[in-house]
Parts: structure tokens; C-alpha cells; sequence
């Protein structure tokens, strides 16, 4: 039975799983106690809340509660689902005993200080040894289950955008725009939003995260949107800014400086090149228009599972990009009280050098809508 | 100018700062770093990610990033934004030698075990010192502001499922009710749907936490949809099960016992009750029905700035009801392969009894749509 549920391990997650228990391994770990949902979801397939898996040499078990028991069947039939009725230490300290288990590895990045606490206790004399991010480095690099994911994510994201930007009026509040997007997007077949989708007007745009609220959009106005579709437990990420009849006066220039810096940075992409240089081509050409000390954030972030991961293109990171990350690089300028320009897409790193997954047009003339 | 600035603290605020400032004293402590999003907006009324706020006894700092300065000045124009680049601790360690900070406290329920190890060395030879749930007591009992943001975002969540119920149609997906559903909250002034509306037909409902796919809404479908909206940052959760043109044969008989359930869950509910025993209450209700097994997750959970917050209606909870707080009561019944259901409220414990603060019908023919 136990041969015949291996062989089912889907191959992505399989290899997944070998990489990770080589880790393990070399840091001379008996096990590994999953804790992120993300991680969770990578490795086994199996995305329930509040759950752990044990990953051992040669099995994977899933600490789940009651509601997820049959999903976690369903996801993962090769995994052994445990259900749980009271915090995870008391699933988990049977198990270490059962395995004789020494040491078992944790994310000091995500473990809390109490939840440690109570593993330490419930696994005691073995020990919970700290391994920061045993799955980073995979994740990193995104493999074709995960590129294909991410490109549907973009596509749906894309296809609403289009859908919506159809149907924008004046005196439609920021509010009503951003509820029409969430809902193509999810029509289009997205599993939800990647994030609260950003819809703000005029002055609003200024603040980098604004909430959309009941201002109205005018002849005239600048609109910035920022979106993306969760497909497949992947996340696409993308800012556009529209002008609604015709382009107000100050933003043309403003809007062709990002639209350049953007440019450079997606230039500078390659393998090998540090995620510092590439933020510092784009802050550079910035820098040249007079408008780097309005460029208040990083150029751009990994997206994968999470909506920000890493890698992060920004002024401090020294590693280098390697082929198969996937980041975002997006370039803003804000004015406070005036307003705000953005321009994000959604970028692969390739063995030669980068290509833009996102196709929406970005050029002055095609945001005029 | 200080004083000025400090009259201007909205009064809630002022007095969950008094509160917690109490309780940082009474712990010795000379300061707190309060991590948790949701817990620095319900002292500052900022909601910056990645963010922190260090509570002094008379100022507090919001330790926010550049994406959120100009938002921490317009939410908190009292408070003072102190811009960070880097991580938490570089802006921390010269407050922490500025105001001769001897002991700090954090909540290690949130505070990673990396993110600890980086506070401490960085505030060293001052000590950071674990306090679980600054705000937890008060957070518990909701104020007048916070019952009238529930009271809202039940309302909106409640007109939105009326629009869509109008609407609902033979053929449609569960995605595409999920869709109109997350929409028509949006349109109704929602911020945002409080988590991923759950839409669910068939045998789909035996899972708690169905995702909607492409099924098929046909005619004698039960359809379990559970959904939430956010206002002014508060979060309702309810649950209905509605019935295609028919109820199907077997499902009558589960409705209504789980509905009874409900009604004694909520009959239990006053001030001094422990919440193990307005569980049990529904469960016995259950229990006599011979369905007790297939109740498989706890009675309800606390609702608020997070859409599960303590406290918790479950069976090891021995813990007090208290007048103040508000509550989901959801007993379900699932059979796997054939359907669940689950019939969801929300609920004040006021100083007499309960209020059902939620008021869509659930009588088993209101169900028929």
C-alpha cells in the first residue's frame, strides 16, 4: 500500500519534496515541521489554514483539524492526514516518539515565540533546531507547473482589465471600478483577488496603497489601478494608469519618466546582474528627470505563492538574479496632494535575460481611455 | 504643539491607549512594540503593512515604511511616523536609548522567533519581555464604534446576498455566485469581502471550506454560501444554505436539526456562561438527533478587526461569556459525498442575554429561492 500511494506523489511535488529533504539532511534534521500555508501548499499540494505537515525522510504527515480532513485527502491521498482537536504540539509529540525522531527543524522566520515554545516542550528531550526558510530557495526559482500558473494569473488579470476598462465612465466612483475588476477577474476564473485591488483617483494616487473610496472619476482624471488574480494558488501583480477623455497636463511628463525607468529596469535584467544594480538603472534614470526622491518604495518584488516574496529588487540587496525568478518591477513617482504614477508588470528571468509576462499596453497614447 | 497634537486623539482610541498603557505599567514594562496589523490599527488607526508601533506612556511611534508615511500622517496625525528602510530594529534601537527604555514588552503569539532575536540584539542592554495579548482583553468586549462597524458590515454583507438571492439562476457556477456575491458587497460599500466567499453546491458543501469551481448551480441544489463583508475594517461571517426551486428529500430533516442547534446555541448564550457550555448546548441538540458526529468543528468564534478572533465557542473553552462581545454561532452538519449544512449568525452577548445582530431570514422555506 505504502509503495503504491508513493508513486502517486504528483512530479512536481515530488521533486519539490527531494530537494527540500536534501536540506534537511545536510543540516543533519530528522524532520521538518511545515509551518506557512504556502510552504504547506508547495510540498504536499494541500492548502489548509492553520495546519502544519512533518516532512521525514520518507513520508509526509498533514496536521490538520477537522475541517480540512477531507480536503487534505482529497489534495494529498499520499500524505497521512492527522486531525488534530487542540494545538499542534499534541499531534506532534506522538510522532516524534513513534519515529524517534532527535531533531526536528522549524522557520524561526515564522514560528512565533510562543508556538516554539509549545513545540519544544511537547517534542522534548528531541529538539526543535531553527532552519530558516527550508523552501526560499525552490521557491526562488519557479518551475513550468508554476510559470504556467502564473501566466494564467496574468492573463486573467489582463483579460478583466480590458473587460473593465470597456466600461469606465465618468462619475464612477473608485469604489464601483474596483468592485467591476474584482468581479471579471473572478469571472475570468480567478480563485480570488491576489490582494485588495487599488483603485484611486486624481490626488488618491499620491499614496502608494491607497484604499479606493467614493471619490468620482472626471473628464480629465488620472486613475491608478493596481490588481492581480489569484489562479491556481499563484498571483499575478499589475499597476496601470489611466486617463480618463484626456491626459492632464503635469502627468504626461511625469508618466513618460516612469514609463523610462521602468524600461531600464526591465533592461538591466539578466542573470547574474545583483537586485541592487537593477533598482539603481531605474532610480538612475529617475534621478536624471529630477524625480528619484518621489520614487519612495523598491522597484519590485518577487510574486509566486505569496503576493510579495522574494527575491526584492532594491537598493540593498547584493545577490544576483538567477534564471526562472519571476519579479515585479514597478517604478512610481508621487506627489503628495497632487498625485501619483505607477507602472508595474510582471517579469521572468530568463537564461539570456528577461521576458514581460504581462502584454497589456502601456505606451501614453493606449492609456487614454 | 505636543499638547495640541494629543487633544486630538480620537476619545475610542484614547481610551484603548489608557487601557493598555495600564497594563504595559502594571507589567513593569516601559514600553510596548506592537506588532500585529490589526492590533496597531486599533490603537493608532493606521493600517500600514509590515509596520510596528512602539506605545511609551505618553507618546506612541508608528514605525511604518515609505509607502505609508504620508497615510500614517492623515490617520494619525497625533502619533509620530518615524520612516524606516531597513528592518524594524534600526528604528527602534535609538527610541529604545532616546527615552532610556529599560523593558519592552512583545506579544509572542505574534513575534516570530527570527524577528524576536533581531529586536532583542538591536534594543540590547535594554530586554524585550513577552506579554501575550496587549489588547486581547479589550479587544474581547467591542466598543460602541466597533458594534456599529459590525452592525454594518453584517448589513451590507445581509443586501448583498438579498441582490444576488434575485438573481441566482440554474446553470450559473459556484464561482460565478461567489462573483456576483463579492461584487454586490463591494457595490454596497463593503471595503472588501471578508475572506473568500465560500459557494458551495451539492456534495461540495460537506467540505467547511469549500473553494467554488465550476459546478453547476441544477435544479433541487442545496447551496451552502458563507460570506462575510469588511467595513471601517470590522468583519461579519455569516452562513445560509438556500435550495434550488426544491428542497431535496434528505436535506429537510438535516436543516432543520441543525437550525434547532442553532436556536440553543444562541438561547445559552448571556454574560457568565462559559463557552464550552453554549457549545455543548448545540451539541446536545445535535447529539439527540443523532448527528452529533458529523458536527466536526467548534460552535462559533469571535468577530472583529480579524475574521476569527477569540473568543471561541468550543468545547475545551471553560472561559466566561461577557457582555461586549460579539460571536458567530454556526453549528454544521456534513456527510461527506452527499452535502453539508451550516446556518451562521452573529451574535452580541449583551448584559441580559444575546442579540442576533444578523437578520436574514432561515426558516426552512425562506430557503427555497
Amino acid at each position: 500500500m505504502t509503495s503504491n500511494r508513493f508513486r502517486n506523489i504528483p512530479p512536481a511535488i515530488r521533486s519539490r519534496l527531494r530537494a527540500c529533504r536534501a536540506r534537511i539532511q545536510q543540516k543533519s534534521l530528522d524532520g521538518y515541521l511545515v509551518t506557512e500555508r504556502t510552504d504547506q501548499f508547495y510540498l504536499t499540494g494541500f492548502d489548509g489554514e492553520d495546519g502544519a505537515a512533518l516532512v521525514l525522510s520518507d513520508r509526509v504527515y498533514l496536521l490538520t483539524d477537522g475541517r480540512f480532513g477531507e480536503e487534505a485527502q482529497r489534495s494529498a491521498p499520499w500524505a497521512r492526514a492527522v486531525i488534530r482537536t487542540g494545538p499542534i504540539g499534541e499531534v506532534l509529540a506522538p510522532l516524534v516518539r513513534k519515529h524517534h525522531l532527535k531533531r526536528i527543524g522549524f522557520n524561526p522566520d515564522h514560528v512565533s515565540v510562543a508556538a516554539h515554545k509549545s513545540y519544544a516542550k511537547a517534542v522534548h528531550p528531541a529538539r526543535m533546531v531553527a532552519l530558516p526558510g527550508l523552501t526560499r530557495e525552490f521557491r526562488l526559482i519557479k518551475d513550468a507547473s508554476e510559470l504556467e500558473a502564473l501566466a494564467q494569473a496574468i492573463r486573467i488579470a489582463e483579460k478583466a482589465f480590458l473587460d473593465v476598462m470597456k466600461r469606465i465612465r465618468v462619475g464612477m466612483t473608485e469604489r464601483q471600478v474596483a468592485a467591476d475588476l474584482q468581479h471579471a477577474m473572478l469571472l475570468r476564473g480567478a480563485e480570488a483577488a491576489a490582494f485588495p485591488t487599488i483603485v484611486a483617483e486624481g490626488p488618491n494616487s499620491s499614496l502608494p496603497h491607497a484604499v479606493p473610496g467614493d471619490r468620482r472619476i472626471r473628464r480629465g482624471s488620472a486613475v491608478l489601478i493596481d490588481w492581480g488574480a489569484v489562479f491556481r494558488h499563484y498571483r499575478s501583480d499589475l499597476t496601470r494608469v489611466v486617463f480618463i477623455h484626456r491626459i492632464p497636463p503635469r502627468f504626461q511628463h511625469i508618466y513618460e519618466c516612469v514609463l523610462a525607468a521602468q524600461a531600464e529596469g526591465i533592461r538591466a535584467i539578466r542573470p547574474g546582474i545583483r537586485m541592487c544594480d537593477v533598482y539603481q538603472r531605474a532610480w538612475a534614470s529617475l534621478e536624471a528627470a529630477g524625480m528619484a526622491r518621489q520614487f519612495t518604495h523598491g522597484l519590485g518584488h518577487g510574486i509566486g505563492l505569496d503576493i510579495h516574496e522574494p527575491p526584492s529588487l532594491s537598493k540593498r540587496m547584493t545577490a544576483p538574479l538567477k534564471a526562472g525568478m519571476v519579479v515585479t518591477v514597478e517604478p512610481g513617482v508621487y506627489i503628495p496632494g497632487f498625485g501619483g504614477v505607477r507602472i508595474e508588470d510582471d517579469v521572468l528571468v530568463t537564461e539570456t535575460g528577461a521576458r514581460v509576462m504581462s502584454r497589456l499596453p502601456k505606451d501614453l497614447d493606449s492609456m487614454v481611455v
